[in-house]
């Protein structure tokens, strides 16, 4: 497929159905773009009511070129869309950008046509990109189909569910002087999906950072396991909207995209380790940044300023994106003291104020000795630099230019990140300029070039932590025992395990379960009790209750034999209120689950991202505070370990007041287990394990519970 | 004061002692901007070096000018300032603005001369600006002394602990064409307080917004009371430095000031209806829209763009800054349908994608749709705006101006607040000048436009909801009672209220307590039990032990005779362990509380805001999450109300799964409660009541313990 879609990004000839040059008009714009553009190869344009276009021959069909062609656009009405389909598969198309509009997102009719053009392109393996996109850029092949003058090449590559989110991060890179490698309008992305662009451009060399525009997440589970290696080799930044119930609303209406549950989206980006944004021009500054900027090892930032204002700001902002401003060491401190006015501290942030003004060197003496400091991960510079010859005289112009050529050598040399905010960015300054030629980002608002630092330094630990995992792989082991338990449930058209069954699933996983015996009568039920040792609980087990304790199905720390006889028959007569008498198959008797702190395990289906597990404390830990943590499966058990880290509560299983630290292994490997489940047996939708306690030693799984859809195949 | 304040920024002259032609200095840099700034009264430049400065006659001595002299700058060593300022006194300033660094912030010797300094002006009743400032501007008077050219007449007033900050911030302002009414650099505020500038503020004319630069807060609940009755006038805008430990020690090392805990800050500007900003473009951003735009009646927007992307980033963003994106009404829909493409929903957002392109006018005629819909309070336009000629043909650019008069027009007849976010602002394109001439808010950035609109809506209903409040009025009786009491510990010498005494402060302010009775040996515990009616709880009481849960001081749940006795000997034996057996002075018997929820009510002094009421939920809600909600005393009973809500466990309180609503009145009455004590009893340090159990009707305050500081007097 990468090779395929290589010459779709460098085709030796294009052809485009529904060729105009009537002004304004989106196929005009885009021919003219095309043929504009530098493109080297061949262009073929194709008319049927016109025998010439743009001073060149118009061809009636594109079966009549006689010749072969490799890529084809098609902006013709939805009904004419199959037949140039076929035509253009006959012409050895590899690829072909459907622009037309009104199709999936319109309704059934829409539908029906992209299934007919799917079918034809699977015969020949034709890439389909779009329909309703706005086209394509190749900087490599000089190919531009989007119909956006002024794009130039850089290495930036943009996939983007909108078209008009093309528009605004073009018109940033204008006016900043940005390139492009490759940008895709993916429109209803019915041929190929995010994932294999993602794919495609892990490996592309024009390629050094992705970005991507979403409103709905198709296979969700496959851009995380592409993700989670492509950002080894280079970020992904990412803009996916529908956080909102207004946003959702609005992609649904634009795309017909269903926008999923956010909070899964939160934790499957963080999980594949994908920066998330919220604006356009967030996405452009963190993509220019991260094509530019050296890598930091930490996250660990120094910063200097000649205002003691902007050194608070930026501190504060450091911190609250994520940033650790340490106090310098002793040595470093030392080396810095002699440019700073007597008395100031030299800790970090560093004032220079009243030595660098006038004489712009310090600064750079200041830099190079916090980049040669190893416990210094990255640089920031805030204030007025460049402007210096405003505030204080002309003649400092020179000092600042030079300054500006000794801070870009000493990034080359340290390979550490250098940011710097000013007040006087907007304006035309040598200095600044030398600093923006090298690839050192210089931002007026202190807000924004903090936040990109921040990003920058939380990318770069997470691709660390990424890169020092194993893939995920999932047990592969079949288990017929599993089989025979979900073959009997469908058989007897259940949607739900009994809590019998589940257990034994589990068991089947070597999931430790306290023993528990299953009891048909009040006697069976005390002799259980009696086997297991007092107290006990009962609870009712019945295929139509699924929520025991709603229906007054269980009774706890039942102390003796004379308890446990009379809450049988209790909880039987409850049940036999919600269901008849022969469908109540007894209760079973286990153990009090010991000392230890209440936990939620869980997996559930994700119509965007496949099974997706779940961990949350008990009580008002979830109810109350939806203090919960998810990720996409297959899990590592670092993403297990993480998951529970991250809830708000976690400090509950540390210890806390003297409580004895609880067993997060345990935690974890159920957490593993229940990853492995959920992709061996796509028939199970649900999986409940609520109350879970967790002890200092090991865990008890006091209730489960499964659903099934056999009619679900993920 | 007020009326001196407004002679200080409208003197009839003004004296500059140290000025200067030497060019960069700061005294040279501020002579000028004064001489140059189109100051209309007379100024009087001294320096004993100089006969002749600028072209003027200069003076040897201030005294030597044979005129009096409303306003003084100083710029001298520090070793001369207090015979300067005596000088200017003997001359009738009114007002003396020092720019001499080196005082209050640089140690004890500075300090003695700040010291001096204010002795002199507290006889003449003379205000002191700085020392350590940058100067001052103030455009009715055309007077800057800042030594920044380039400041215009305008209505946003600037207070700030930092002059780079003010640097900034003028050259936002500068780029963008707005102007100053007054900039006061307070350095280190000996004289004046930022709350007393505020006041003045708030009834100058020429000022629309207060926006302010803070370090460190002095006075801090002066500044609450009197912001609160400002922002019902004007809003006040605050960048508050000092979040982080790095923030903190940035700004200490700048002006000297103390950081306190922010959590406090934050809450006291809540209170007061302060915005609150991170960065200084945030503070501008936030100046120019509010002085300009209508005042949103609620937080309902409607959204409108020709491109579905933007739409859908726009209602993320609504949503993330506290905005409804409502569903319109039938009739505003079947009024805006017409103007969009075939099929497309009018729902909100709104996207007029292939109708607005060629017609802008279709932007009008939908903007007037929505604005004349009582359900909509606010209308936020976003896209390409101003750039449809580019994109579309230049002859849009007239239908593009066109509708922008339109839209100016709306917004004088409707009132209500335009928003317009386009990747066209940062070009020169007629549209966008007429809208930004109107004060219409034009933005680059979709995350700045959309957070300055949310802050502008929260803003007005925090200002709604601080106007609908009566003014707190701490109860004023006197309770002998009390003074008893407090008396008698200071007395002993103690700095703790023994339980009993703590029961009986609270009820002299008809706290309801739980009956409990002293008992000092078991009988007396025993007779005291059976009166309260089993079960009971018993606390150790001696002077030496606050902490009686951790002195093993504490048995509860006694629930009979021989319990109560053992209990008795037991929390004696081990009091007896920390402290002598005639400190010991008895056991307190208690009823056991009943069911409800715990809660934790308190009062602490904090060093930049004084008394300060905490509320929170009691266990894991205060010990893991810090889920923590503070008031600066007095409180109104709407504050109250409000800390118990915005703490993240409040549903606990409302009942959830069924459990009953909790007596919530009941808590605010003890919350207002501890402000009244508070203000009333300086000597009281601290109080902690904890646990209170509310129950569905009043509550039970289970255990109280009050601190005591005798030399401390806030």
């Amino acid at each position: 497929m990468d090779r395929i879609l290589k010459r779709v990004f460098n085709p030796r000839s294009i052809a485009v159905i529904g060729a105009s040059e009537v002004p304004g008009k989106a196929a005009e714009r885009r021919t003219r773009s095309l043929i504009q553009g530098g493109y080297q190869g061949d262009i073929y344009l194709i008319n049927p009511k016109r025998s010439e276009l743009f001073g060149r021959k118009a061809y009636p069909s594109i079966t009549e070129i006689g010749a072969e062609v490799d890529l084809v656009m098609v902006i013709v009405p939805p009904r004419f869309l199959v037949g140039a389909v076929k035509d253009s598969i006959k012409m050895g198309a590899k690829g072909i950008i459907i622009i037309t509009a009104g199709l999936g997102e319109s309704g059934e009719e829409g539908k029906k046509i992209e299934t007919e053009i799917l079918e034809e392109a699977a015969k020949s393996g034709t890439y389909i990109i779009g329909p309703n996109c706005s086209g394509m850029y190749s900087g490599s092949a000089a190919m531009n189909i989007l119909g956006i003058p002024s794009l130039q090449k850089g290495s930036i590559s943009v996939l983007a569910q909108s078209g008009n989110v093309i528009d605004s991060l073009t018109n940033y890179a204008y006016l900043k002087g940005v390139g492009f490698s490759r940008i895709i309008s993916v429109g209803n992305a019915i041929g190929v999906n995010f994932h294999e662009y993602i794919q495609y451009l892990k490996d592309d060399p024009e390629t050094k950072v992705i970005i991507a525009y979403l409103e709905g997440i198709k296979e969700g589970g496959e851009l995380v396991r592409v993700a989670r290696e492509t950002v080894k080799k280079k970020p992904i930044i990412a803009l996916k909207v529908g956080r909102s119930g207004a946003g959702a609303r609005a992609a649904a209406s634009h795309t017909g995209s269903l926008a999923g549950d956010d909070v899964i989206v939160e934790a499957a980006f963080k999980q594949a380790g994908i920066v998330r944004v919220s604006n356009v021009d967030e996405l452009f500054d963190m993509a220019d940044v991260f094509s530019k900027s050296p890598m930091p090892r930490g996250n660990r930032v120094a910063i200097l300023s000649e205002g003691g204002g902007d050194n608070s700001i930026a501190a504060d902002n450091a911190e609250l994106f994520g940033m650790e401003v340490p106090v310098l060491g002793r040595e470093t401190q030392d080396k810095i003291r002699p440019f700073l006015l007597a008395g100031m501290p030299a800790s970090n942030p560093i004032d220079y104020g009243g030595t660098a003004e006038e004489n712009p060197k310090v600064i750079a003496e200041c830099v190079r000795v916090c980049m040669e400091d190893e416990e210094v991960d990255a640089v920031y510079l805030t204030g007025f630099f460049g402007g210096f010859q405003v505030i204080i005289a002309p003649h400092v112009a020179d000092l600042e230019k030079q300054t500006a050529e000794e801070l870009v050598r000493l990034v080359k040399e340290y390979k550490k990140p250098l940011f710097v905010h000013t007040s006087f960015a907007g304006q035309d300054i040598a200095a600044l300029k030398t600093l923006r030629d090298a690839g050192i980002p210089v931002f007026e608002s202190s807000g924004r070039s903090a936040r990109c630092l921040g990003e920058l330094m939380r990318f770069s630990r997470r691709r660390q932590a990424i890169a020092s995992r194993p893939k995920p792989s999932g047990k592969t082991k079949d288990s017929p025992g599993v089989k025979d338990i979900l073959a009997k449930v469908r058989g007897q058209d259940r949607n739900n395990l009994l809590e019998t069954e589940s257990r034994k699933l589990l068991k089947e996983y070597k999931v430790p379960l306290p023993g528990a015996i299953m009891a048909t009568d009040p006697e069976q039920a005390v002799q259980a009790a009696e086997g297991i040792g007092y107290p006990v609980a009962l609870k009712i087990v019945s295929p139509d209750i699924v929520h025991k304790s709603d229906a007054g199905g269980i009774r706890l720390n039942l102390s003796d034999d004379e308890l446990v006889k009379n809450a049988f028959l209790e909880i039987v007569v409850n049940a036999a209120r919600v269901t008849s008498r022969d469908r109540i198959l007894g209760a079973l008797v286990s153990p009090m689950a010991g000392q230890g702190q209440e936990c939620i395990l869980g997996m559930i289906r994700d119509p965007q991202f496949g099974p997706v597990i779940m961990f949350g404390l008990g009580g008002v830990f979830v109810e109350v505070l939806r203090d919960v943590a998810f990720r996409v499966a297959p899990l590592t058990p670092e993403d297990a370990l993480e998951m529970i880290e991250e809830i708000k509560g976690y400090r509950l299983l540390t210890g806390i007041r003297g409580e004895s630290p609880k067993d997060i292994r345990a935690l974890t490997e159920v957490l593993l287990t229940l990853s492995d489940i959920a992709l061996q047996n796509p028939e199970i939708a649900e999986i409940d394990l609520n109350p879970v306690i967790v002890h200092e030693q090991g865990l008890s799984i006091v209730d489960s519970r499964v659903i099934t859809d056999f009619g679900h195949r993920t």
